[in-house]
């Protein structure tokens, strides 16, 4: 179990918020329960219907691609890496399997120094685009087709792709029927950055040893309190109620997120576009003008409390940091017993322990100069917190969207970026 | 050259800001220069002096130990890790000399990880702090130190160790002297974050194929347009009047780091510690009570156009955007022909320039949407527009602390979490 703490808030006496504010009435909730659920998304359905279909289709393709192939390299961007990432940062088995290489960017110098670090003959590609048009991916594909072709033979490259895409629509489809290439769905009703828990996220991860159908069973947790009406026992809607009253009444704008573990950053990296993209919005549902959004900000403990924790103890008051914490580290590695009198307070501690001191320690501080802070606490890191935590920022997220009144599930914002970017190339640079 | 272009600033309709507040009178320059002289810091004079003595006693010392060694793992945090990262990311040459891991943070997973992937007997350690006090980086020393001594006899351990430290104080200075431990300096005033052009910066970046002769041209031309009292030709001045101007007309609190190229990633990381340590003050020198600050957010294109920007341009307008631009790419692969019709934008297209028309699309969109934004153009990525860019950046916020009336140097905000650190460590857990 996962669990959201917000005693440090409830202890502040200037700028914190009161439990009576936090915690609704079970009508407040079960409205915005309906209301998330008249959107008619995906996202949590997933956890049930076997990651939309990819427990049938997807995972008796995993154990012969672990043999077969040496490297993985997703191509994908936004919502088609940032899930595969997190997942795979956190949970990842140092094992025989295949390494993994997401290359979410068109920078040269990174798609070059991939194609150096692997043996092209023994790499699958996973082309993730929910649309099947993003021309950043596709960029990525001619790319790399074409270096397969030219290795292999024709057909043989082909068996060297598979494509995550939508069921029906998009460029990949086609090319999918056309050549006999493996595809799998993101539901039609899943966006891309509420796909971590489709073929997007789940088979890259499969296929460097994480476990998914125990991720499953933490995900189905979340949802059972998402829908829970009694305010007390949902996450979820506590996590979306701070964020949304703080900026309401104490003009917070921007929520870091600062795990306590190297392997939960590519959690903060996926939960920046969640949040970025799912509240930033010019406009409500209704067409007011409200130019909502939170600016998430992706932290580090303890190498943040050297570059970012002077600003956030002493700087304005806009900033609500979560932490994410764990009780249980995977590591027992300890600092060696000490004799120098000075340092004394590191003598055989472990470095586990240390890691939550720092938390406390730096939790304490902003609770004395009055900063808004909470900890979301996993007992442990593994799949079933992953899948649990996971779930519950998006439930979170999309309580949010309602409570702000914005379209949760669009970006109209990107769109005219697109567009000059191809007008652009079409004049000629 | 490195140039700074404010003109999608002054092309805004309605939030940008009008060229003659920008430009100001060169008394007004002159006084901002006089103030940041008067602080009496160090940091200007380290591409004049050698970096602080690194030529003469670091130098001759990269050749050997490139040989020699064939794993450098830096121990330190903060700014002893960030200047390092930004020069390392940017510029190591992928040749046959060691490979480089910054262990920034005391996570148990991390260490144990740096563990496995190197070789110990083969492996040099620079043991980065400059008060000599570091707990974290302390505590990853008496780690390795111990494994070090296990592997190897005592005395052949202490030659796979340097120190990177205060000129005097510290421990790591007596424990120096104790075993004749090799041990650089970070001169007195020098700080951490101010410190990527001493040893701190200097040797990993060298140990890994970094030409820093080339690195200190480029910086000391930006030395020179420091001291420059038009501020038509003074970059840092114009970059910290901007950044100013839009807090105080505009209310943009959050300056976002947007380079187009992975390689300069490390550049934001380490001008995010220098921004929010430097200004994030609750007091100015002068006692009254601000809680100043200016957020920095790390984002990198085009990767964040399918993440953060439908926040920057529908959501709240706190944000002021300053891309990192380079002209020409050191890599010249391109999309390859296409004949799909709905994809002749891309054919052909070298990478390098898409990233480039992805940039100037991402711009125009933000100035059609009234959100400031401008950019910093390299010509190239090469050591010279590294020191360039490193030291114009280190000048902007001097600049930028004069005009908040704060003290740029110090961190007072951090030392309760250290106090705290210790007393619950003191305490048993």
């Amino acid at each position: 179990m996962i669990h959201l703490n917000l005693d440090t808030l409830f202890a502040l006496t200037g700028r914190g918020l009161a439990r009576r504010d936090v915690f609704s009435s079970s009508k407040a909730v079960a409205s915005l329960i309906q209301k998330v659920q008249s959107r008619e998304q995906g996202f949590l359905d997933l956890p049930y219907d076997g990651g939309g279909s990819f427990f049938k289709r997807g995972l008796p393709f995993i154990r012969s691609a672990r043999k077969k192939f040496r490297h993985i390299i997703v191509l994908g961007i936004g919502g088609s890496a940032l899930g595969a990432r997190a997942l795979a940062r956190a949970l990842a088995t140092n094992d025989t399997g295949p390494s993994l290489h997401i290359l979410d960017n068109v920078d040269p110098e990174l798609i070059e120094r991939a194609e150096h670090d692997v043996d092209l003959r023994k790499t699958l590609f996973i082309v993730v685009t929910k649309s099947g048009t993003t021309p950043e991916t596709l960029a990525q594909y001619f790319y790399f087709r074409k270096k397969m072709e030219e290795s292999l033979d024709n057909k043989r490259a082909r068996d060297h792709f598979i494509f995550i895409t939508d069921p029906k629509r998009g460029y990949l489809r086609g090319v999918a029927l056309r050549d006999g290439i493996i595809t799998l769905d993101i539901p039609e009703n899943v966006g891309g950055r509420f796909s971590v828990l489709s073929a997007a996220g789940l088979l890259p991860a499969a296929l460097v040893g994480v476990d998914v159908k125990k991720l499953f069973r933490g995900a189905r947790r979340a949802v059972q309190y998402f829908f829970e009406t009694n305010s007390k026992k949902n996450m979820a809607f506590q996590l979306a109620r701070v964020q949304f009253l703080l900026q309401q009444k104490r003009g917070v704008t921007i929520t870091v997120m600062m795990p306590y573990s190297h392997a939960l950053t590519g959690v903060s990296e996926w939960y920046a576009q969640l949040l970025a993209e799912s509240i930033g919005k010019s406009h409500t549902r209704s067409g007011e003008i409200v130019h909502a959004g939170i600016t998430p900000v992706s932290a580090i403990g303890v190498t943040d409390q050297h570059s970012q924790v002077q600003l956030y103890n002493e700087g304005p008051f806009d900033k609500f940091v979560l932490f994410l914490e764990t009780r249980r580290s995977r590591s027992d590695i300890s600092v060696p017993k000490i004799s120098e009198k000075s340092f004394d307070f590191l003598s055989g501690v472990p470095f586990g322990d240390l890691m939550r001191v720092e938390k406390r320690a730096t939790e304490s501080a902003f609770v004395r100069f009055d900063r808004p802070c909470g900890s979301v606490i996993l007992e442990r890191i593994d799949e079933e917190h992953l899948g649990e935590l996971l779930v519950m920022l998006e439930g979170s997220v999309a309580f949010l969207g309602e409570m702000y009144g914005v379209n949760t599930y669009d970006q109209p914002g990107v769109e005219l970026g697109k567009t000059l970017t191809k007008k652009i190339l079409r004049a000629g640079l």
